[in-house]
């Protein structure tokens, strides 16, 4: 690689510390900025930098926010007493393109994983504790996702808010809407068939 | 989308511009970058400005330099009687990992499609001609793709360079090696045949 120069070296070699970006397809992505407009190329630089200097996590749900509280924290037209609790952001943001659901968040920031050191102090369950004890949330919706650790977290977090007056429902899981039987795993059919309903 | 703040969302827009970056991947290279350690996003920002700015190209053999002439321009060990034309520097990149050429390349930034209205001025033909006019030049690999586009070039560049003492010589195509010829197509299959050795 030592034909490039110094600078594209380097460029490549930042590129290709991005999750899904190789070697080869970030030698790629250089020659394209290499060829791109200044604009653009300082357009991307900026986004970066502008991105990690303003954004913030929501005070209270702990979404991806430019200020103090999200924008569906500031929405007056959200439903505050539906209660949605994901693992991560993308997640919230998956579920806000479904349009399924018109609650607020919780992003927990990951899921209880003892292998990996990961206990409730580690993600964000005490404050969706003290945000059900203050009385406004009437049901909360489990979405973590549906891995083992995604369930023990769902699991765990019920127990935690067995004793407030609130409602714990857990998002369905089955066969993929589309989806071919014959390409489903067996473990999400078995589930499908004893969820039927 | 409009669930992530704006800083966000203007990155997630820079990144999808690349080629092969989705809104998908995009989306995701944006929630990794938003985890990434605030050193680490400068240093790819910082690699993509950097690299506009000290980027040229080589006054003699037009690849990517970080002064006057090149590396391997400036390079004494390299033979300069052989000269290799390319279309694009990632290829003059391709033929030194191969570790096969030892002497100096002209990259034309381009091939010959009047479709498109690229005709010789608008690739560096010219230039190539005069190298051979200074009088070094012995050989010149003519290694153009081999798309119409690429074969059409190599046979205009034969015929400029055809007045001059210089041997003209073009890339052997054929079946890649490692290749099953039940994958290989027609045209490379018969290529390759015509030109058996």
């Amino acid at each position: 690689m030592n034909h490039y120069p110094q600078s594209v070296l380097n460029l490549i070699k930042e590129l290709s510390r991005l999750p899904g970006i190789g070697q080869k397809t970030a030698e790629r992505l250089a020659m394209h900025l290499l060829q791109s407009k200044v604009e653009d190329t300082n357009a991307l630089a900026e986004s970066i930098t502008a991105m990690k200097q303003t954004v913030r996590l929501c005070s209270r749900c702990f979404s991806l926010s430019d200020g103090e509280l999200c924008r569906l924290c500031r929405n007056p037209r959200r439903d505050e007493r539906l209660l949605c609790v994901v693992e991560q952001p993308a997640d919230m943001a998956s579920l806000e393109r479904s349009g399924a659901f018109n609650g607020l968040y919780h992003i927990l920031g990951g899921v209880l994983s003892p292998m990996d050191g990961i206990g409730p102090e580690e993600i964000r369950i005490e404050p969706l504790v003290r945000r059900v004890r203050g009385g406004t949330v009437t049901e909360v919706v489990l979405a973590t996702g549906t891995s083992v650790e995604g369930e023990s977290t769902a699991a765990y977090i019920r127990e935690r808010l067995s004793r407030f007056a609130v409602k714990v429902t857990r998002i369905a899981s089955g066969v993929p809407i589309g989806g071919d039987l014959k390409y489903v795993d067996q473990v999400t059919l078995r589930r499908a068939m004893e969820s039927r309903t």
